[in-house]
């Protein structure tokens, strides 16, 4: 709940990100800055010769004049930080947030590390071993449309993938009904070329990826065990996938169509009926007639998602944007949970 | 064969192009004008007030002279054309190429109205019975690298769709090698907006296509008949696709992502091998070893194509250039071996 | 200044949008709805069978439950909207307009048939007369840096140009210090495709204007009068421009480079110092050190400006988001300088 | 002059090309393997572990077999090496190749190293000294349409830069036609991102710079000598110009807007009638009535040009595609020149 002050406005939380360099965390300036509750107190950051965090990201000038800092667990306690973003990347972040864990504050984790609960798994697909059990063990998945309780007493969230959210809730009313097998799904994803972060490499060197589309860690990709992870919770048995995700020639904007095979006869209509029943209290899932479009939820929380009939398989299309919904919009939606407040708070 | 003349020099094959304004069409002139054997008699179109082809494609100033004309069967024939290439709408090429055909040219039509042998299945999923049963019963669907002979000494050529080529050329070793089950093959294709023709619609219209993407047409699609036609000829046994299109924002290129169920354990270089074998005599199929990408074909008449095996199922990836592979170029490659030159001529 | 409701909270303004299919409208409504103190009561369109503005603009889905309604000035002002933002394109503008003003309502007009004072120079550039002189003359162009007293006592507002807000905000601090001579001023602009409206054309459709860049009605453009006569308040004596927009393949964005002869040797420093010293009150234009770049302002209502001086030519570059501050977010500032809310409301 | 042998077929020129990993390099690989009198013996690189060129560049599969190998100037002539591209970065140029112009080979030089005559310009603008004046001495600008018989008898062309050229070739008519003031003269350059080259910066990372126009290196682009220096020499006077590069989020093209003032009163039929006439013999120039676009020229060698009068100023507009006209194009074109070829062989 938040606290109010004895002068009748609210007292706002003070925040910090962690890693301000690179996309989720000036999606996230963006987003709190606009929320009525929050207040951004420190931005850290291990470039140096940044002085300012608009010089990291000039669309933030004239919006925001914090300085760059080093990361300092004990300053950020001392200037009342209550809870932290961390926009740093896997291995970085378990590494950083222990500091703050043990101060006391709560964080919102949108890295990798602590959303896989089995560290054998962690190691498997990230290739070095987990060094923060303790706190791995008490992380909760911040998906809010599945662990929404449990966001709202946890010391640490685990910010869910981008493209995990697509498929997971694109696939969770289905494996919850008990509708579909729950091996053998078929995740095909399009994403967007900010999804690979903000380091320039030759695959995102804007001649090499315009015009252009391609598949890549086909079998490979880190996203599989977290797809995998929570569908088996929702499911109550394991569940299998098999994923693909293709980059896309543009900003923003995740969709994937899936594909599963039904256990039992069903219609379109009836999947429409079962996928509005399972999120009739979800304000960021919009079940939708039409065919969705990336473009019709880019800058938003939205994740807009339809079900069809093909020859007696099902096919879902689910999509968000990657940014928002798909890292920070969601990170804010956990932290609106966390803090009590209307869930849809600073994202509309 | 190639008829010399008595200088020594070989006799250019007259040829005219129906419907000369959309892309197929410009994209054809293109490729023919390199073509050391052909000379461009005849561009045909209905719109007025239009005399130069160039006027219709300003690419095109200063390399085609030709006035466009209108359709006229016996003007053709005296002017010696002797083969024509269809870039008529569906509908509008069986209203016009019974005149050729009954003529005695050899036609190339890259409209779908000859594709699908059997006339129900085109009333089915073209809205409209088909009215030139005659030379439907004649026509070989020119996908080369399937119906190789029998192009050769057709006298119409259904020239294949985009996605098609994507889908048949990807499964055809599979499913001749009797590698994968035939019913519930998903074929996910992803396709640049070039594909969609040249008439405006707002669903091209740049800020709505642009920075989106989308699925469209799902279980729906026109290619979905043609494609089980062919790979029911390779199998030897009715085939069925989940056939799903996307576009992507960009001009050109189709990637289809393909995924199949295998009949029997089998590995990634066993897979690539047998691609290996079955193509040995194809030019224009690249087997690689990578992960392909629509760019690398862009401009060119390959089609790329690579196989995984990912949790037991087989996933095969082909991409194309959906304006020559896709279109004009596989229909100059028709032209080739219908007149017997190098089945490359022209597209080097 | 906003009334306030007995109970101690702001009664909100009553506004209505008229003509809701566009991307100007579809803008106003993302950013009204984030309005304090606007509540939207209609939304006006002439296409038929549309019941929700969401089935106009599916990103709005969830957002506004709105129906579309035909235009009706007496059931606009029954349902108590004070302010009507016109959507319409010009000439529709000043034929459904005066229904309105007449009745009292105030409006933010964001075609061009209020802009040019002269119904001389608008039968000129818009090849048809006037007809509505009466309200054109007490017409207040919406530029807020340049006329903000006049925006909040007007009832009429003539919403600007998109490019005119580049050209004439590069240009003003010059001509008012005498900094440049006044004719012979070169704006070189180039636009996003989102400039041109939705209507589909073969311009704007996407394989024909992606990965093209071109120059179009040279020397021919409407904005050029509306540039001219605002920097000739600003200078006090005539001002002439050659005006070049360019159509570059992106959704949104305008960037202006522009020239100017200096009249005195002047340096970069000083001309930057001049600009920051001219936009210190508004809280929309920054004025950057850097080059700017139209992504750093998109999706706000900031105009981003700096000058450089290359040999002996002052050359200033100017950009925004063609959208928003280019129509319907300036469209929300003027509104707020009418009814006396802080001028960023809804806008950050 | 080509030599034929005794056979009756022609020989092939042997070339080599220097630095194989960027985009010019590619773009000359796929012009030259169409030119029936090319045989590309060699292609050096720098990179290690690269041991097919088409492994540098996947979209030539199956189209060269070659194998990178490092620069070794003894080699290249044993193995008969007649000419070679250099596609080296400026600096290396001039490190690389006075070992093979000693050894009498003939050069086609596409760095910036030998196009100023002036040694004293090049440090100034390129920061280095020159360190082969000797054969900067000899080197002769490869512009065909400028230098045309110098070319043809050279041993060493400096390749012009993409910009210049437009500017050139825009401006040249009106230059040597003494009909606009040779100072003052404005260059607004818009540019696909092609020509910034292949290696990975944040400015060029796809989410930096799709969706994104900016103007960059104002008033110090390397290209400004480059232009003047060759303007000069048709005006037979200095000439100065003002010149803005801009940066377009499209792979390919470049198209300037050129700004002049006239020294006597013309009209637009007598721009194009200069301009027509100036270029009678030069089959890649298209002086066109319409406005260009990029899209037009893109993929070509060609070169689009058009003029026109606004308010007294003369308005150029040139374009061409950065990669081909701009780079390799142009140097298969100084090629033909050079060993007496159809100037348009492997060009159409």
């Amino acid at each position: 709940m938040p606290t109010k002050a004895t002068n009748g406005e609210m007292t706002k939380i003070k925040i910090a990100i962690l890693g301000g360099s690179g996309y989720t965390a000036v999606e996230l300036i963006k987003l709190l800055l606009r929320h009525p509750s929050v207040e951004i107190a420190a931005v850290t950051s291990r470039q140096e010769d940044v002085p300012l965090v608009a010089d990291l990201h000039p669309s933030l000038t004239g919006r925001i004049d914090l300085r760059c800092e080093p990361f300092d667990a004990d300053r950020l306690v001392a200037r009342g930080v209550q809870c932290a973003f961390g926009c740093l990347p896997h291995g970085a972040s378990m590494a950083t947030l222990p500091a703050l864990l043990q101060r006391g504050l709560r964080v919102i984790d949108l890295s990798a590390d602590y959303r896989l609960r089995d560290p054998n798994t962690y190691a498997q697909w990230y290739g070095e071993s987990h060094e923060d059990l303790a706190h791995l063990a008490q992380a909760v998945y911040g998906l809010p449309e599945i662990y929404g309780d449990e966001i709202a007493t946890a010391q640490l969230i685990a910010n869910p993938g981008c493209y995990p959210q697509t498929a997971i809730l694109g696939l969770a009313p289905l494996l919850a009904g008990k509708i579909v097998e729950p091996r053998g799904l078929i995740v095909d994803s399009k994403s967007g070329v900010s999804g690979a972060g903000r380091t320039p490499k030759l695959t995102y060197h804007f001649p090499e990826c315009n015009e252009n589309v391609s598949a890549y860690a086909v079998g490979k990709h880190r996203h599989t065990p977290e797809i995998e992870q929570t569908l088996s919770d929702v499911a109550g048995e394991q569940v299998e996938v098999i994923f693909t995700p293709h980059l896309i020639p543009m900003d923003r904007g995740i969709l994937s169509t899936i594909y599963a095979t039904p256990l039992r006869l069903v219609s379109e209509p009836e999947l429409l009926e079962l996928f509005r029943a399972y999120y009739v209290d979800a304000p960021f899932v919009r079940v939708v007639d039409r065919l969705p479009a990336t473009k019709d939820c880019a800058g938003t929380n939205f994740l807009d998602v339809t079900a069809r009939v093909v020859r007696g398989r099902i096919v879902v299309i689910a999509c968000e944007d990657n940014l928002v919904r798909g890292a920070s919009g969601v990170a804010v939606q956990n932290f609106n949970r966390m803090y009590g407040f209307d869930e849809r708070s600073g994202l509309l």
